[in-house]
């Protein structure tokens, strides 16, 4: 960072995109917020907070947010020992960026949602309808207890998803960094093939793994996933969400790895599946049929049509080989903070109906968990003006065998 | 995982603690619940799922719960492809396990709490007091709402901490486990002052830090942490909560380190700081400062005294070489899931008046946060039955020169 980033005044000298980038963003808030009759947003979503406005920390920890009014900038809001951390990460102007004492957190005698309260007040929207993300790890019920009791005469709207769903499509410049993310996964899986074998602790694995997604490339960098790596190996990925665990890798099970590139908070997902020594016939069946699942519903992933076409491609050809799967096969992911890199917005299942747009990024994820073991084979799609989704990463579709 | 562990009724084979310490635990709540007049508890926090069941898995990003009744084996309740990882976690019987099929999972047609509340009535709770945990992460505002809704009769009262503050004071096996993450951090460091040198991308030491925490010892690995690494440099040291970047250290800029080992989900949180370069007058005033505070604390941290005693032990030291210090400089620490590795009950801060107990355990995190600099050095503390509170790491406390 050089010395003309310090300067007091400098808004914003670790912001990942341009200006303009923002302000249409913003734009994009604004007219939701119209269309669903809301005067004051307050946006608690830290991957929201983020594609907003910049904000960058590890301080969801604690209520923050930013809120959004008809007009000006947003406003941000949260503990004082992070309101640097807004100054160096966000785009703007010292007037928006309000803190609350440390006598509010983590303490039952007040909360901070009433000095936000004070803040809503003061913006002259005491009485306004406020939107609130009514379903989001970082609105707690309590939060919203808390704003209600506080300001009396205001109307509180459900605005669950709103900021979500103007992320659905990327820009270039997004698509840009979910490219570099792909580099950062293609780099964590060579490191797997490379050192993986029977006998080895699995957490030795996932050191390299971790190593691998931080270290990036030799031109940029690496970030941390909003999922930890999920490594289950033979019956432990029967159950889907097993992180690790330090026994050693036994011959003749099979590991999946759900593990994410990450690039300055951007995400490809991508799961692979390692074999150490033959696979039996049965997950041979589930490999082909999960591969022709995949082939057949990127090509299904075409801008104008549906979500659930994508679903029910890849249906489709798993129940020709006999395996009949319920439940949702993707997401949409780019901008995330733990505890998820979905956002939770359209899902790849058969009853979504939502109509797939060029620019739109999904993690594909057709998952078989099993009685006994699991098999895993994804990729992150970007739909396309035409044809089918490119998959960013380049990685061989296959379940590695390892002797 | 030996093939005993794979029958289908093998509850928990991969359970930390004996099953003495998960009844004695549950014990403990039940006599918390009954203090509050609480029927039945809806704990969502998964560090409090863990600590009551053994469940461990990257499943929180969706809606769970572990439901406590006046006797019995608590309930698990979580999504379909989560049971298994229920079953291969916890000990609890089959019976007790209960999952929701994935059409429940984000979307606005429907929402889980629909599913758990008809969990509840069938418990025979409809109309029972109901603790929730208002003011936690994975509670949030919608998911109270549907409760509400779904179970009119019921009553809902705040149990926020509830179970948090049964934790506060953790058995000899618990220790056991904080004893292996402080190992786990000193090797963290050691590998730290191995490989950091100016010119360095900051990723790529970060990438040494996250192998050096998987990696663990040769004796166990280590786990995630439920905050990644936080390691500003320079003026990004002013804000206490950013994470890292792929810029080069540059020399003469101080850097200070927030991270954890980490085993089984057991934390030991440890901050120091390096710089690179011969740091100047403020700064070694500064660690001066922070070495007095902190040797003043930790004689304070006695069974008997308050938080408090603690806080002010260290303000008096920081003040007497000039620094004003507000808010607050500790926490306790033990299982955690992201966001947060703290256990949000006790604060180490002036207005506390919490009595501390023989194993209690804390992160005594004295950090400044000036106008464009930033020095921590911290220490995880164990209160003992006599005598000043016990190190669990052992690392020198003082900042380390590179040159």
């Amino acid at each position: 960072m050089s010395d003309t980033c310090l300067s007091s005044n400098a808004a914003g000298p670790l912001l990942p995109f341009d200006r303009a980038e923002y302000d249409s963003r913003l734009d994009k808030v604004r007219a939701a917020m119209d269309r669903a009759g809301i005067d004051l947003l307050v946006v608690s979503d830290p991957s929201n907070m983020a594609w907003l406005t910049g904000y960058d920390g590890w301080s969801f920890y604690v209520h923050q947010a930013v809120v959004v009014g008809p007009d000006g900038p947003p406003h941000w809001w949260g503990r004082g020992i992070d309101r640097n951390g807004a100054r160096l990460t966000t785009w703007l102007p010292d007037a928006a960026i309000h803190a609350y004492s440390d006598d509010y957190v983590q303490t039952r005698e007040r909360h901070p949602m009433d000095h936000l309260s004070t803040l809503i007040a003061d913006l002259g929207a005491g009485r306004a309808r406020i939107g609130v993300e009514m379903d989001n790890y970082y609105f707690s019920a309590a939060a919203h207890a808390a704003l209600c009791r506080n300001l009396p005469q205001a109307r509180f709207v459900d605005a669950t998803g709103l900021v979500n769903w103007q992320r659905a499509v990327k820009s270039e410049a997004e698509i840009a960094f979910m490219r570099r993310a792909a580099r950062i996964a293609e780099a964590m899986y060579r490191r797997i093939f490379e050192v993986i074998r029977p006998g080895m602790r699995k957490n030795e694995l996932v050191a390299e793994i971790l190593a691998a997604g931080a270290r990036g490339t030799a031109e940029f960098g690496g970030d941390y996933p909003a999922i930890m790596p999920i490594v289950p190996s033979g019956p432990e990925a029967s159950a889907s969400h097993l992180t690790w665990n330090d026994r050693p890798l036994v011959p003749g099970m099979a590991t999946y790895f759900e593990i994410a590139g990450c690039y300055r908070r951007y995400h490809a997902p991508l799961c692979r599946t390692v074999h150490l020594g033959p696979p039996d016939e049965r997950i041979r069946n589930a490999e082909a049929a999960l591969l022709e699942g995949l082939a057949a519903g990127i090509e299904a992933a075409r801008a104008g049509n549906r979500a659930c076409d994508v679903a029910q491609a890849l249906h489709s050809a798993l129940e020709a080989r006999g395996i009949v799967k319920d439940g949702r096969c993707g997401y949409p992911v780019g901008l995330s903070y733990p505890p998820d890199w979905g956002e939770r917005t359209i899902s790849l299942r058969r009853t979504d109906q939502t109509v797939l747009q060029p620019g739109m990024t999904f993690h594909f994820m057709p998952g078989l968990w099993m009685d006994d073991w699991g098999v895993a084979i994804t990729e992150t799609i970007v739909i396309r003006p035409d044809g089918p989704a490119e998959c960013l990463a380049d990685l061989p579709r296959a379940i590695t065998v390892i002797d």
